[in-house]
């Protein structure tokens, strides 16, 4: 029951210590946690940004609903989906798949090519929707991973994806920011550590069949 | 670095032993990780079936593209959202609030009825867009403590959630299915545990600000 008492212990922290930096090592987990995340196909329509400059993090508190979090926090991740999942994208994966386990190509192209096929019908709207679900997955690897490595985070959709992206030219690099997980350490004033999880009742969560 | 291990350890199981039974204790875990998950304002607008009935994993094979999990995993995670995210449901969880937390209704009622009239003026669409989100996020959670607990498991998307829904009349309770994630031990003759991880470099997958 150990993970149970990770889970009990995390809460979306809303005051960090302005002082203490998530070391190194504990940002290698992270970033390692982060692409060892399942997606779908295998494909990794996603990429973290994680951000340790107290300029841009000031910057970016006005696009965040002044959420203070942004820059009291160690770090900010921050959560981009790829816009360009092409054939070319497509065709990476594949790539890759032959280079770490040899698979012979021909052996590939059947299911490369019905992925080819298949990104190819789906409207731009659905591939990013399709890709944004793989970013909340990965969130939600993340926030776990912080627990066990006893890092505070907070989860936030709210705040101007649009600034985000042309403040951190993201834009360029064909990304959208999606979500954010400052991560750090709880300040001990925090009063919100100190509240009850509010949760369903496990029977009002769960059926069991 | 142990959950790093326990993350390259889980994989997304293709063959499960259908002999072995996740025992009760680590039922327990699943159930009471999904329901600490963090969600979107606190609303939790996702359930959790856990189905262990052979006759019902056999029935639903055909709506599963096939994929023999569905009837050798132990058990079969359903993650469904809610679709009625109506006035009743936000104030639902504004009473969890006031009775977990003895938080005075005054204090919460100017948020309640900013999401009340928040979610009026979203479409259906969007609102189930919204929870899916969060059925995604659970996922993450949910297949990361599987790995933790050292319990196989396999996300899937490709199955058909309308026959799962009549069939297990989930509509009649107003939950939709959007994930599933059979759990259990891998078959030790299962190929696909032994092949190497396909990711992203690390430099490909990550930026630094």
């Amino acid at each position: 029951m150990e993970i149970i008492n990770k889970l009990q212990w995390r809460y979306a922290t809303k005051a960090f210590s302005p002082n203490k930096i998530v070391p190194t090592e504990k940002l290698d987990i992270i970033k390692q946690a982060f692409n060892l995340t399942a997606s779908s196909y295998g494909l990794q329509p996603i990429k973290l940004v994680v951000l340790a400059d107290k300029n841009l993090q000031a910057k970016l508190l006005e696009y965040s609903f002044n959420q203070k979090q942004i820059i009291q926090a160690s770090h900010v991740l921050i959560l981009c989906i790829q816009t360009n999942i092409d054939k070319e994208f497509v065709t990476n994966y594949f790539d890759r798949v032959h280079k770490i386990r040899n698979t012979p190509k021909h052996i590939l192209k059947p299911f490369e090519e019905f992925l080819i096929d298949d990104f190819e019908k789906k409207s731009q709207k659905d591939i990013e929707n399709w890709a944004i679900n793989q970013a909340y997955l990965a969130l939600g690897n993340l926030m776990t991973v912080c627990a066990i490595e006893g890092l505070d985070s907070c989860p936030m959709e709210g705040f101007v994806p649009e600034k985000y992206d042309e403040l951190l030219e993201l834009n360029k690099q064909g990304l959208k920011s999606v979500l954010l997980l400052p991560i750090g350490y709880r300040d001990e004033k925090d009063m919100f550590a100190e509240f009850k999880k509010v949760r369903k009742k496990i029977t009002d969560s769960i059926i069991e069949l």
